[in-house]
């Protein structure tokens, strides 16, 4: 929105630019949109705020002393991908002092990635988007089986074949009533799943992060709020596991993919929204498909399943006489 | 032939899309070929033929509906990566009214992620071929993992540690000697091999497969034959599972190769069926590798040997001043 | 140095072409650095420099046969992954006759897949490095499973599931102290890293090729000696196996990115030797999380971590004002 514009101009640029690096985490470059994103971190967990803080400063400026464009850097677009780094590797690390640098190192190294992957993207004119983060965090968590500096948090997913995975899966019937109960779960599972975007398990910072967005764009706010529809009733029809589904983490891929197939990367229309919604049901397959494949590593999917299914979307959009691409 | 192509063009429009997309499993734009690998289907059985029935319209409707190039929609090329979705789907996981939802599903997506990826290769020329089919098959499969509503099929294999699977090969006797015994034997491997490229492990499936070809190009199923009986000696020679063999399963891949290789994508030539063979024999060793890669998830290959073979060769091809690219 | 390419340039083509291939291992477009590579070898193992000298030749015959760029051949680059091949399948599979042949066919393998690659990179201006050894290496190496004239030599990992190797580290105290002792086991792993690059744990090995990279280039040769030392450093502080460490295992990957990113493929400045040295602190971590990511199939991880970090260095570079890409 227009007055929001405003105050973003008015804040001094370096600040801007950070807090325009964690509004991109949901693709709104505005300042006043990732002030409270990043109050909402603080809200959700002083580490994660502090770790998420870190994390987009050390990109940034990364960005800046390694020479890569002004333009972006403005953007905040070497922003987010740091902004997630951060969080990441607290809630999936244990907790230690040298992790700080480990973030750090993590964050500089995202920005290269990202340098990197805007080149080899650049003649498809396709978005990079969060690979970084979840190419770089892969390769730092995975890593620290061989470190005895580090050690994994109980909250990583211990590896092993996937088959045992399936006999873990609960049947999903609250969702199904309608009852009081479901009503609450269900308004659980989607805010947290608008949360778990940033590592939040959490409803009010969920609430904060789509009231962010909406300072930004309403079309925006609605895509990220039907994505977590989604994101909740698809997996409750397949029978999905049932304490995945109340946190939320069948939800923060199909908002993302939703809100860039819906609203930013191409033209908004009717026929856009209902491209989003195709794309925000494959998403929770494809989220369920990376899980079982990450297994035997024991890593989670991160935002890739996301990026996937929107990399394939945006590049057959280009094939397409209806789809515009706005970029 | 002349005669087929005349009755090809005499075939309503929408007809001969669906029968085309049907014959470019075999690289066949030729809706007479089509119609016999569609009754091929039949004879192999009911629920493949409905299943590759439902597969090829759902992606090209899908194409149509989403606006991609109406050339390629009428050459069948949005069709044959629906066709092999619906039995290989129906093979690995349980035959459930639901499943039918599912191959529609995969079917769309199939189409999506073939435009993306003429998109991505269009800079080099090359064609995705049926990437997209095992690409999303992959993903549909490893995903069932999650969802009580699907389950994995008997024939799918367990996900394990692929040093066990050393164990299991038997010596290879039966081929190499000169009775009628195995004489039989070869048939049958080298028959099945071709059938196997549907699914089907069926001799006379195979052989309909084989006159299918034949109709549209002699050379072509000259690489064809050649190539299941390259996916038959090689791993004999190199000592690998006897059952395998036998069903033809390290066969299907090389008789795609060497058709791809010797007959479409180069210019036909002496050269290229020497090159054509290389390839064969590469694509058998391809194959094994990927197949124990994909072990620890459970995965079959599918057509991925082939295409990775034929992706590397083509590449190649225009870095030599010998092969004649076509295309 | 000069007198080196006078005599580079006085040996009979065919002979130098092919001591061009091996000195191409380090980047040195020099027979003479080829040939004290190529005695080093031997001096490792004769049977090693028998390999290399098959590889070496095998893949610039099959790249001659197959029509590729003359210019490329002459300068060694259809050499060098053939050069690794051998060596590597040596060291890891069973050695038997047959494994010759495996050799001769990957070896020829590696420069089709060199070919494919230096085409899908020609857009970006990016060499493909030693990819097309390691994935042809890695193809070969998995395959064996399924055959049985070949078996899995003991240095190759056994396969499992990554948590395990977490309990096989050792402390590495012993770096730490400042007695004799610490310095010769310094000195044993950073001169066994360069030595391992061709897959020899030996100390004057890697002595003789630090030797043979000073002749091309001091500026080479120290990099190496660097990325050497980094490559034991960075591990003794994070924690790493000893035993792994003292053998050069985390070494050889970084020799070669620092190698790569300060002096061949980016304009020598202290600028780039900072910048190598930040992405040879990142191969470490890139290759102890290829590692684990490969444990499930019990593969090694050979020069792949040294790639993908040298991969996004370059693409990046060209983002960037302040790096110079010299090709």
């Amino acid at each position: 929105m227009d007055w929001s514009l405003s105050i973003d101009k008015a804040i001094p640029k370096p600040l801007r630019v950070i807090l325009r690096g964690v509004g991109q985490v949901f693709f709104c470059c505005n300042a006043v949109t990732g002030l409270i994103f990043l109050i909402a971190l603080y809200v959700g967990g002083v580490t994660a705020g502090l770790a998420a803080t870190v994390g987009v400063i050390s990109s940034t400026v990364a960005a800046y002393l390694l020479g890569f464009s002004e333009d972006d850097i403005d953007a905040g677009l070497y922003g987010f991908n740091g902004t997630l780094v951060g969080p990441c590797l607290f809630l999936f690390l244990e907790n230690t002092p040298i992790l700080w640098l480990y973030v750090v190192l993590a964050s500089i190294l995202s920005s290269v990635v990202l340098a990197a992957l805007i080149r080899i993207l650049q003649p498809y004119k396709i978005p990079a988007s969060t690979s970084p983060f979840v190419l770089t965090c892969w390769m730092f968590m995975v890593a620290v089986y061989s470190f005895d500096v580090f050690s994994r948090g109980p909250v990583l997913p211990a590896p092993g074949i996937p088959a045992d995975i399936a006999a873990a899966s609960v049947v999903t019937t609250e969702f199904a009533t309608l009852t009081q109960d479901a009503a609450v779960t269900w308004y659980t599972a989607v805010t947290k799943g608008i949360g778990e975007v940033m590592f939040a398990d959490s409803v009010i910072v969920g609430i904060l992060f789509l009231v962010g967005i909406a300072i930004t764009s309403l079309r925006g706010a609605l895509m990220a709020l039907f994505g977590a529809i989604v994101g909740v009733a698809v997996p409750v029809l397949l029978g999905a596991d049932k304490t995945l589904i109340e946190m939320g983490l069948y939800a923060f891929n199909p908002v993302l993919t939703m809100m860039a197939v819906g609203w930013v990367f191409l033209k908004p229309s009717n026929g856009t929204a209902i491209l989003a919604l195709l794309a925000g049901i494959l998403t929770v397959i494809c989220q369920a498909g990376l899980a079982n494949f990450l297994a035997p590593i024991g890593l989670p999917t991160l935002t890739f399943p996301f990026v996937l299914v929107m990399w394939m979307f945006l590049f057959a959009a280009s094939k397409s006489k209806y789809w515009d691409n706005t970029n």
